[in-house]
């Protein structure tokens, strides 16, 4: 490979030839070579949204000259149509701030920018990455505010939308199966009946609940560090930079930004984050009950539970033939379980900030966007590969229904729950039905048995 | 001990003597003999409030008669008034519905209120524990209401107040600090200065989006599970049970509950508490910073930062004379730690409901109760034995301020990134002052160097 | 209450008047009014422990006279038999090192070693807690070593002989098991068979697993921290006093102990403890799989799986007449979660040591303490209400076995895989056996297939 | 791009013309578009050597013919050297047993083998994916057997020679700052002296134990599934099949591994994984312990503590020029942070095993090798950018030491505690040195305080 030489205040450091990058995105790629995870290309637009924003700002506010302000907001929009997509090199194991990563846009747009203004970054730069695209801003102040960005866009854009149409199937699910009446189970154990559609709507509110709290938890999300620079104070930055960038970057997005209203704290916590991971942990949790219960019911084919029947996308078993899996659900329940590390990942880097700034904040948005986007791609696939195509087994779940013990709860009211367990009791040791029992312990005739218990009457309250 | 014999469906069981428990509860003692962990007292008597609450209820609609729905009142009002705190011996780890707890108020409910009405529960009873205290309930819907109107009342009787005071405090020293400049720290090395009141006001800042968070995650937590009875259906309960309930619950507690719109979520999702358990651990993870902070800033004394100084509440060392130690910054991060883990619990067992239940209800609302005390009793013990008492020691900070390298940040503006990075590596390896560095390189004269670098005006905004 | 006054060097203070604790005790009860936890018995027990073998040593060595080494071990001994269990009224939630729990043994010992000696504490002592209980220790040394000792006598003592007597059981059942065909199952789908011996010999090899890495993991536990003093250089104690110390209480408890080779290893990391706790995470993992497993096969009774019994207990609902739940099961699963949250708070804590030592100890052996007494007490109770009498549900097993399409794998090595999937989908969807799916197809005659499916013939290698 | 139309039991399918694999992968390609985290190529070369093992065996046992075993061994050989790396598209994220992985592997063994051996794979398989390359195997016993060859060479061969050679860097470091005297620190708070070497022997130790610790965790991880089959009990499968495969593969990885002796244990359970990720746990809670001692130790450069100096690498601010950061410690420290999550997210999958499977195999073994992966690269890259260089700063560490009160410690044996106690106090009040405190109290001359006092001796024990 070819190199050339670039400098920045510690030195000399080779650099390959073809790239925009420079020195100090050298510098962190030598310097850190651990794992293989990288920063994540929607972060890496997100940053360039804000820089966008900004170099227009300070063009406005007439910091920065209109020509240097065109080349830096067009060579961000390349990079925002991922143009420039192999010039992000570097890992998210680097140094806790970001800096890196800023640097690494600074450099790139600074040198594409030149070129744009006609110039050869390989001589002579006309515009520089710290005093012209980083003008008023520190990592510090730009790192976490395209935090914030990237993790507004991903949960409106992507898990938002997903989490919305898995919603829909289960409410025409909850719709197709309101009359099939089932056995209820808890415990594991057989109970009173309840409908199919009870039960998908038991999902269907579970879904509903974990989208209100997503909602709400990204309320501060919105809040924008930007024109707090290095520590907080905005030293260097111009008193109105934050709400104007943060205007800006609702325009150009289209989502609701504000400037924080303090950047002490936009620096140093990450609560907004905390918070939503916990939001998120919510939704893998009901997600984790929901397809687990629905392996379960379509458990068999003639040994298991058997009461749905979920696609067949693919030959279960390499040994043994015909063999049919829930593999969609597996799926889930494996994100589910990494969203739940992702979690504890993220809340230990949050209580570890110091003083003016929190520098574990690659480790927490590479867990945060990867919850968001393994929950995202999940529930897609399990909508379209399982949920999609569920259906009731109405034979297995007729006969589980007629052979319960727990109809017997409907005595209640009419012989007390003790000697309604005494009719349990009695068909369950002599492998009887219910009524039978009844009839043979002297409390009910056959005909009070079918009056009072219609599994039918069963699924609602009773005045 | 003397023993009565008591005896439910499966048969008889000895019971104390003088103990109003019955048989259930007896024999949920006997089978789990597990750790030392007992129901915790708010949840009894949160539980009490709703049997209290079911009781009218039920009279109203003319379920239960007015005699038992009174004695079940007034034996309900002793156990709220804590009187009969010797009778609820069982264990966390019991049945995940938490069945044995509700059986457990059901027969101390019916004795008790048995002997109120004139009888005598060793003979015969005139309540009955399942027929009368339990009437159109389950412990599947009972018991997570109970777990909802424990959670808010912590919440907001115990954690939030100690939160708010906890803010004043910060509030104050925010307004107290106000003037006085120190160095920033940035990835603990010196940065720009900032104000000791703007540090605190990050802190409030932390504590004041905590509080946030926490007041908008309660929202769930209001719906009650109440209604639902056995699986969700409302099998055995009258159509207006759960809003009855909901509305008397509000009236008796002084909180706003409503009845869950769908009770088949409310049995096998607690996504609500997963949801406000990440709040808190947004909290937990503020404090852990907040008070790491403080100890750090008031570490030495003589050989640690020293710029602040902290109450000394008692020997530190029991070897090193006159030590004095941060032990209520050490008190904080440990219950951080437990909320942490408390948390993991939490999520683990919401993720586990099978069907039409969730049997990991008393591990979650023991651990979710938990991490309410520890961090609700670790403020108040900061705030008074800690946090009231901080005072700056105003001779280090002078003295750190002036010393520091990093108000070279000023001169960015004037002579640009490089030379000014020039500037502090010069007098970082000469031992010199910025200002001889600065004036050495011929970048400036001392009087430019004096009218660019004021720590005073380096902590807000330049136009 | 009646009060006296004591002080410390940082003056005086208040104490109840009939306690042994004096004030540095009585600081701490007043500014620690965190949670409900207090140090466990256990602990307290492992330092007096620690205490006497001291006051022998010391002695031995010529530093600490006769008299009032004999008070000393005498008062040591008074709390290891649980004489003075109301003078230990510490929180977990103290300062990180211990040292109030450290001073709070110091003071109960020297004032009732000062009774001993026939002195009067309230006016004089005549031993001191610093200068002779204390002698060459600190507080960082004690605490740590304490935590060893415990955490070695809980192992060994109970959670060991506690999940070999449960190896037992499960031993038991793998040879009364040890004939009985049934089907298996992966995917929760139906698949080839085993033995319900062989089942049961799979949980039998998790338990014998966990028990070799639980004991593996404890070799580091056995290493003391004593002789370490207040930093790990040993300053103001004998040089041998750690090798002394550790043979004394090997002698003393029966457990094998040695002197930490790197006493600043010992005061900082508590590495060993997050390699048992990860150890016990493991037991836990396996112990939830095997109860979910058994409480599964047990489901039903007529609407589950329904291929083993477990005893009843009491009975399961408070509304469903004649429910019976896999109560021991849930317990189990809630200490997991348990244990589970437990290994979070403690491997967080032993991460945030600082210089020559860790201040998160109280809370760190808090949890190992609860992961361990829990696990303990869940093994026992399974075993006992569940694990014995387990018995087969022959006819449901039979029936499952039969019935099942994924015997078709035995025909593998005769029509190979993709035939037998026919074969297999053949009979799903026509709902006939696999026989008549196979004489359809034309692949085997009735008579081949009785020869080469025969599910006993299923369960081990061929040749 | 061309396709070509394969088939499988379930029917049709299209793969891209070029490529090895066949119909199941392509299912799995097309039905699981979930996330970015594809299964590791280590773990893909690990399996290959399982399949040439089983080629070879099957072949010896006079199962395989002796032309389609050496096709398929020189194929796996291909994959073992990385020449096949495009052909292993799946996701992690698909079925928990891992078929889809083990197919990938059969298909594209089982075609470029028919292309060895001269035939055609797009007209004729020569070689079966199923009856041939899965011989005697199924995914169930594959995919744990490779998860466990892969764990062991990616410890033996990269964590494990990257912790010693960090272990020989920290030795180093013991010996050359072996007589440094400096100040200790406990609570954050000036305690008694030690050496920087023997605080660098405390991180010694803790690399000394964590390296034992994983060491001895791998025992379990030495034990093989293969042999199990389907269920674990070896149906299909040679008896003798797992010692033998277990044989060739200690001889072709030059490691040790034996035949699990419970297959049932082997397919279910992850005990082994659990155990060894809890030890990779006290690992990291050990790094985090000491890189941040290191950064604290060196922070400043005038503000901090300073005692100690690191290697510059980079800038470290893109708005404080000059401004150097501890960049390498924050990598170690997030590294950290995602292993703890890692942690979580492998037990809770280890937990969920059903009957004979656990299906979360994908998520653990990918979680588990990310873990050794980003230790292992995160402590070279510690050594090499910080450890190596770390420099003491002798003057910092000379005035702290003697400016420090709690040398006062030495004076106990001489004065006793209380009064040493006042000298320190005084000093402290005073802002006097702890000899002139001394003197003003009259508790010691001069002469006596010089010649108890000594930094040098307060080090070690003292007889």
């Amino acid at each position: 490979m070819k190199y050339r030489i670039e400098k920045d205040t510690m030195g000399e450091v080779q650099v390959p030839e073809e790239r925009y990058w420079a020195a100090q995105t050298q510098r962190s790629f030598n310097n850190f070579k651990i794992g293989t995870e990288k920063m994540p290309p929607e972060l890496i637009k997100a940053f360039a949204k804000l820089k966008r924003a900004l170099a227009k700002v300070n063009n406005d506010l007439g910091k920065l000259d209109k020509d240097k302000a065109n080349a830096i907001i067009s060579a961000c929009d390349e990079i925002i149509e991922g143009k420039l997509s192999g010039e992000f090199p570097l890992a998210i194991w680097q140094t806790g701030s970001g800096t890196q990563t800023n640097m690494n846009l600074n450099e790139v747009i600074a040198n594409r920018a030149t070129e744009i203004m006609g110039g050869n970054f390989r001589e002579k730069r006309l515009v520089h990455p710290n005093d012209h695209v980083n003008m008023g801003q520190s990592s510090n102040d730009t790192f976490p505010t395209a935090m914030h960005i990237v993790a507004i866009e991903e949960l409106a854009d992507k898990l938002i939308p997903s989490l919305e149409k898995l919603l829909e199937v289960f409410k025409k699910k909850e719709a197709d199966f309101e009359k099939i009446v089932k056995i209820g189970r808890t415990h594991l154990q057989d109970a009173t009946p309840l409908t199919l559609g009870q039960e998908f709507s038991g999902y269907r509110a579970m879904f509903e609940h974990s989208l209100s709290h997503i909602k709400s938890s990204m309320e501060s999300l919105r809040e924008l560090a930007i024109g707090g620079t290095a520590v907080g104070t905005g030293i260097n930055a111009h008193p109105e930079l934050g709400k104007r960038v943060s205007d800006e970057l609702s325009k150009l997005t289209g989502k609701k930004f504000i400037s924080s209203p303090n950047k002490f704290h936009s620096l140093t916590s990450h609560d907004a984050i905390v918070f939503t991971s916990g939001a998120l942990k919510g939704l893998a949790a009901n997600l984790f009950k929901i397809v687990n219960d629905i392996r379960w019911l379509a458990s068999g084919p003639r040994c298991g539970l058997g009461e749905i029947n979920i696609p067949e996308n693919e030959p279960g078993s390499s040994i043994m033939p015909g063999k049919v899996n829930p593999t969609q659900a597996e799926a889930v329940t494996m994100v589910v379980a990494q969203v739940f590390g992702n979690d504890t990942a993220i809340a230990f880097g949050a209580s570890q900030g110091n003083f003016e700034l929190n520098v574990f904040k690659p480790m927490i948005i590479f867990n945060f966007l990867q919850s968001i986007r393994l929950l995202t791609d999940a529930m897609d696939s399990f909508r379209v590969h399982c949920a999609e195509g569920i259906t009731p087994n109405l034979e297995k779940i007729d006969y589980n229904l007629h052979n319960s013990l727990m109809l017997v709860t409907a005595l209640n009211p009419y012989i007390g729950y003790e000697n309604a367990a005494k009719v349990a009791k009695t068909a369950h040791k002599d492998r009887s039905s219910l009524k039978e029992a009844a009839v043979k312990l002297g409390l009910l005739t056959a005909e009070e048995f079918d009056k009072y218990v219609v599994p039918e009457e069963m699924v609602h309250p009773n005045r």
